[in-house]
């Protein structure tokens, strides 16, 4: 199976913001590696994973990174594949500084951030499947029933006062 | 030419907001239509919108709204076709309130937020580009050639002091 | 009894927030009804039930999300009828996000936003309860006598030093 | 013409602000009053003002302030009449501090705040006639209409790429 | 011993908040009076207990209030004697609307507003005393001996590294 | 004329701000200094300035200062006589940075915080003279004076719709 | 062994931010200082020990502070060594306002700041470390060798998913 | 003369930010050299330079980018020698996403961070200029001389009022 997406975060730490949608993949069977690399201590290896990576078949990147955080702009800097950021909540600012640094980026560079924690990590995702789904039926098709499944729960739940 | 990529605004006064996003998708050719629609003052011709614009070939939709901006959000919530979001500047709070409406989506319904503003509809433009690139090469040649141009642009740059 | 508030909350777990609202509806004996609908996951749901709740009498929506809260607004967007949103305390942004998604509305859909979490959901009720009491003296009075009650409560607050 | 609507700013230079609520209702021909009164400046005359206009038979209040701003609070804190808050943007803080002296009441006063600003203002007009629509069939059908004419203005317009 | 300071809270649960500034009054055996009075809730008595205060020789208040903190500044409204106003840390947006409701106060209306919690309400404590220091020699010596026990205090604490 | 009163500002650009604060002080013909010292720029001069003024008998410090403000907190360190600060509006974060390196003092050195601005610039100089009062009922006479000509001036207004 | 930085911190109670400062200069095995020493409680102990430590041959001051953080800026105001601050975590406003007071310094009397809390604090110490190593080769290589343990440990990290 | 430090900016328009840095450092007679390079746009170009003007005897690195500011965290990724940031104002968020992406980096990695705009550029030069010093004992005096200069000029303000 292919590793169409290529799954970075900036420190072990940030594996429980990923971990959504690392199960979001196993459960679309889509194929995708993970990886501990950070913009700001290990910049060569990152720099020349984004570059092996694309070159063995990855099409999309996701990176998770918390407060001044660089990781996605830096793989958006090195490739012309569509790079999606996940803003990890941090202690202090709880997660603002990440998005900020990860949304503001500037024109010629782009990055598509999600939102900040494990529901954009879920959604870092499903955004992913979405891209590929353009050209893959297959994974088109469980989109729509992933999306129906959402409706049917919440129809499902009754409220009783 | 299809038109793979639609460009929605929340108002017509956010074209100035947008116009980076059309200019970049002219240079590079690929088809494109533009509309103002408002998840808030018309609903149901958003919804009508998105699934015509979806039967008739759009891959991509870019939308761009101010304030509460729930104009892409809405977007997603009708289809499983990649959403870029574009928060755009607010007379008050400066975006920061577009920013949050666009990009704190719950999980299950992803919305790709970009920076505030024509920098952030810039990369709307150039981020639907790579994920058409992705199947493209001619958009994929296009794409490395307009990044080695941006390079190049800034090494010619010389600071006298 | 007529059901002339509709509650909303776009997830079953807003209902911990919602519950003061649903307490004060009660001991008020006022008519009303629950409902989890999402404007992200079920957006046709939420428009027909909207509609149809109009249809049968419903005289005021209530609606509660957090985040990119597009609730209150979606909405709004459906009917003329006042819609009241309180804005769900959210993990990392602690309800900002919510708060400026749910009051930033563009003129010409307006949302009366309430304060972030369980004091605005109390809120909402009570305030729905005094558009309700122009037109109803049993409400006004009821209303009269819960702000006087308000009052005798603190004045027999004895603060010992 | 009863005056239904009894719209009160904090400082003469609000008036701005206010300015999009007074042509509302004007072409809606509800009638109104406005009214300088601060919470700060002239608060016993603000209060005779509240007691005298609720037995004159006004059934809504709207106030605009900027700052701390206690003017809808300390209105609410006087009536069971809806108020309807309206922050306005400020200096320094753009109306920040303006949004959330007016939305943050504690439980037991419901303020309903709109957006910061003129839209704000527009929007409380607006929320206003939902309200009285409840029993006035003539006002309802006018809010359709205007609701209608959104919708209209949007469709027609065409954006030349 | 007459009562020279009021101290007055907006809700009882405000007490762990106050209770630095009633320690310190008490340490310095200076009258005080500890009321709980809401600007939203009990207006009337709030404004009678104002101006009793103040004809039986009340010389500042102290007035800590959370959310959209109207007391201080409603208190200001109705005396010519210094307010301090404490904002108390709120459950979502830890006192950042408290203290912007508390110290953004108009011009012609002047509240001192102290940090947010327990620091703003010793500091409220101690700036009232520095108040009645400028006419009375034992309290400003006793408020001497405190600033240098507080340096003495410091200058004993050894780190071990 | 004793000068009671010492403002001192952090810069001579910060005139403008403080201007306010000497008008009022004027009207009120209470002496008053105007010195421009810096908590940053001249440390030891602001020191001796402190403490000569305290002995010559000033009664109230007035510190006007942006950014990291640091001006009113040093002083106080340095006093036990009241210090009120007057956060100064900043161009980037406009004035958050001033108010917050104001307010946030630590328990024990005592800030009073106006508002950001001119407005707690007037408020300054009032909060001064409500503090003079106490004492001294000349002033307390004007200061009424001064609250009932506000009154009059704004139930004068009259707003044609 | 000379103390070649020092370290200051407001108050005992950020000896818990600072220790990762410590701990890594102890490893690098360079010699330091700690002392408590307030800006705002301890003004002239801090004028002092700052010129003392100046003479007796400190390079580097490193000052940890919350709140309306004075303690960076004052010890700059009366140095041209270099002055690091570490914003510490706060209570209500989770170190905006330490940050802000740190870093918003005016023109002519810099302060380096370093991120909020202990991340903060192991990077004041490494900085530190970086401007001795300028002209100091031992810990220049020691430095190296720090990044590429670094470099080293995130290497080795394996994600099973 | 050695080219001592290194001021980088992310664009061109960065300039006017800053220009007091190197008039500063002109000033002082410093070597320095100016050069725009892009973490985001010329990452690898960035790399080299950062690689060759160490090796060529920079000693400091200074770096002015705004909005999603990775420049100076990606320098420091690559150097132990100091890295000190400018965050340069941007034009919706005013400069607090450049500030927190510039000051809030990971342990292992430090960044100095100055105030947002030009007192934070003309401060980076003088920071510099404090690290030289440390071992040059021409601009530590220069630096005394510029210190007691900027206290002569604040000392001959006379404020008239």
């Amino acid at each position: 199976m292919s590793k169409f997406i290529s799954i970075i975060m900036g420190s072990q730490s940030d594996l429980t913001t990923v971990q959504p949608a690392i199960d979001l993949l196993k459960e679309f069977k889509v194929g995708f590696e993970v990886k501990v690399l950070s913009a700001h201590r290990t910049p060569k290896l990152l720099e020349k994973y984004v570059e092996a990576a694309s070159r063995r078949g990855t099409k999309i990147f996701i990176a998770a990174a918390g407060g001044a955080a660089a990781l996605a702009g830096v793989i958006a800097s090195g490739t012309t594949l569509p790079v999606i950021g996940i803003p990890v909540e941090t202690k202090s600012l709880k997660g603002l500084d990440s998005l900020l640094s990860t949304v503001q980026m500037p024109p010629g560079v782009p990055v598509a951030s999600m939102a900040i924690g494990r529901a954009g990590a879920k959604n870092a995702a499903l955004f992913s499947l979405e891209i590929l789904a353009i050209k893959d039926r297959t994974i088109s098709a469980k989109l729509n029933t992933h999306k129906k499944n959402m409706r049917v729960k919440i129809k499902k739940i009754k409220i009783k006062v």
